[in-house]
Formats: structure tokens, sequence, C-alpha cells
């Protein structure tokens, strides 16, 4: 019996330390999510003190992901968890450094506004807003997927990026007329054409999260897997 | 007695467990080098074929991933590693998600050429290979580093991505030249841009990997740590 409240006593702890590394993660998100949503409205605004508060705070950002690295490690050197508690927490591991990389492309967004090379189209800056407001929504759905282990809503965002995708192209396209018809200036379009790309690849990044919890919750390693594929499968869960 | 050789036993094999696992990192690490200098061929040559090898042979680097990743998790799973080999194989979990990407990024320049989108001027062509092999050269010095744990080549490497961001730079302001003079087809020219911006990123990877070694030889996490620090680092070292 001692035996028995023993370990219940130990798998309690155990459990309520994954239950806090868990919203550490969801922590983390937040705050990466919050830098998108302050980048966004720097960029409405055009206003380079916000844009230069998300550049400073993305290295809380850093060090949220070295503490949760730390955790991780604590854990499994301590609880030497069983195979699917451990390899949740290795996930946690990859997905924790995929957000704090979302974290980098948002700061580089960010230059944009600090270095005052918004593009001179308003059309663009506002394209360029819807679509970072949906990358904002995919990353909340990505992480809710994630700490709910929700395999259908990680596959519905995992959809969500050829949306996202598909409005980046058409962007680019302006973007390029743009770019033809001016003629000139062509190292600042770079920075319009980076700061586009690093919107594209937070969604590519949050597909990464979405791949972790399908692997997770469904025991399959879905990386790699091609996106015909992953579509099948939403298509059997709706 | 016997404990002792049992031990022995348990920690040998394990120790040739550990030193398999970091031979498949630099299996993994020598294919993706491959397919950097295949696609700097592929390049060289406007070798659609190969360039079509290389991006076929990316979903071998992808199982690779998966493959170790699942030694990483049996092992810790079977064999309770202590802090500091617990440590190793953790980023050894992280260093094959960066070589994996490397391999991503490669494909990505390798549909330059499948795509016959190569750039209408042979000094950026040529400038490409050159920045494309001190990358390749920068892969070998990383994976070679990693292997033996060497925090000095780590370093050295680190440092060597200084180089290879300059000479982008200027490729990139020669190229914005080029595109103010030609004022047409910017869609084409994106695609040279995106590839030259994958190889930077190459370069951006293997800095991730050279922080790990760091941190694991070093005992310090200098993920996220100012170039300036790694820097003076390298000084004291040298």
């Amino acid at each position: 019996m001692r035996q028995v409240a023993i370990n219940t006593h130990i798998s309690g702890k155990f459990n309520i330390e994954l239950e806090n590394l868990r919203n550490s993660v969801l922590t983390m998100g937040g705050e990466v999510e919050q830098q998108l949503v302050n980048t966004l409205k720097a960029i409405k605004q055009n206003n380079a003190g916000l844009a230069e508060k998300v550049i400073l705070n993305d290295l809380k950002v850093n060090s949220m992901e070295i503490q949760i690295d730390e955790e991780c490690l604590r854990i499994i050197a301590k609880r030497h968890p069983t195979a699917s508690d451990l390899r949740l927490i290795m996930t946690i591991s990859k997905t924790i450094t995929d957000i704090e990389r979302m974290g980098d492309e948002i700061e580089r967004i960010a230059r944009l506004v600090t270095k005052n090379k918004l593009p001179p189209s308003e059309a663009i800056i506002s394209s360029m807003v819807v679509i970072g407001e949906r990358v904002a929504a995919m990353m909340r759905g990505t992480f809710d997927a994630f700490a709910r282990q929700d395999e259908a809503e990680a596959l519905e965002m995992y959809d969500k990026d050829n949306q996202i995708d598909s409005e980046y192209k058409k962007l680019l396209q302006f973007t390029t007329t743009e770019m033809e018809r001016t003629k000139e200036d062509m190292q600042d379009w770079l920075e319009v054409l980076w700061a586009l790309r690093s919107l594209e690849r937070i969604g590519d990044r949050c597909k990464n999260v979405c791949e972790y919890v399908v692997y997770l919750t469904h025991g399959k390693d879905m990386r790699h897997t091609p996106l015909e594929s992953m579509q099948q499968k939403l298509e059997q869960l709706s």
C-alpha cells in the first residue's frame, strides 16, 4: 500500500510538472503571438517606438526557450518518464525552438519599421497587415492545439497555411509589379520582400508545431508527410 | 564485483550507442553537405537532372532525421542517461532538426535550376557558387566540430559566418543593381533572391549547431549570446 501511495505521490508531482511545462510553452507562445500583434500595430501606425519594444522584448522570448529547455532536461533526468511522456517532453523541446525562431522572424519584420523601410504603397502595407493577422490567428490556434493535444485542430491550422500561402503569393505578385513600376530603390524593396518572407515563414513554423501535435496524438510521425496526405487525414476526421 | 562488471558492460554498450548516434549525425551532415555540393555543380552546369536528383534525395535526409530522433528516444528511455549525456542526446535531437532544415534550404536552391530561373548574369552565378562553396566548407567544419565536440573549431566556424554574410551582402547589392538595370521579370529575380537568402540561412543554421557545441563543451548556453561575446571567447581561446 505504501508503495502505491508513494507512486501516486510521485506521479501526481510528475503530472504537475508536465502540466507546468505545457503551460510554460503556452505562455511563451502567447508572448510571441503578442510580439506579432504589436509588430502589426507598429506597421499600421508606422510606430518605430513600438517596433523597438518588440525587438528588445525578443530577448525575453529567447530566455524563455532556455528556461523551458532546462526544465525539460531536469524532468527527464529526475523522473525517467515513460516512452510517451518522454516523447512529449522531447517534442516540447523542439516546439520551443520553433516558437523562438518565430520570434526571430517577427523581430525581422519589426525592423522594417525601425529602419523606416515600410513600402511606399498603402495597398502593400494593408495586405501585409491582413496576412499578418491571419498568421497571428494561426499561431493562436496552433498553440491551442498543442496545449490540448488536439489533432483535428492541428490539422485545421496546418490547412490554414495554404490560404496564407496563396494570399502571400498574390501580395508578392503585386509587390513585384510595384517594383517594376518604380524601377528604383531595389535595396529598400529587398527589405520589404524579406519581411513578407518572414511572415510566410512563421506560418511554416506553425506547421512544424502542428506536425508535432499530430505526431504526439496520433503516434505517427507526420513530419515530411506531403500535404495531400495531411489533407486526406483532415477529410477523414471531418 | 559482479555489479561493477555489469555496470561496465552496460556503460560500454551505452558508449557504443552514443558513438553510433554521433556517427549517424555525421552521416546525415555529410549527406546534406553533399546535397549542397551537388546543387552548386548543378548551378555551374545548369544541369536540371542533377538538381532534380538533389530534390528527390531530400527525402532521404528527412527520413534520417526521423530515425535518429527515434534512436535518441530509445536510448534515453532505456539508459536513463546522466545529466551530461542527456544534454548531449537532447542536443543531437535539436541539431538534426537544423541539419534537416539546411536540407530544405538546399532543396529550394536546387529548384532555381529545375525551374530554369538561374539569373541572366554570369557574375551573379559565379559569386553564388563561391559563397555556396564557403557555406559547404562551413558545414563541413561545423559537423566536424560537433563530432569532436571541439569548442574552438565551433567558434571559428561561427566566425566564418561573418565573412559569408559580408560577401552575401555585396552580392545582394550587385544583384539589386542588375535588377534596376533590367527593370523587368521581377518575379524571376525573386527566385534568385530567395535562393541567395537560402544560402545565407544555411550559414545561420550552422551557427545554431556551433552554439550547441559550445553549450555542450563549455557547459554554458551560448544560444542568443551576442556575437561580440562569442568573438571575445574566440580571442580568449586563440
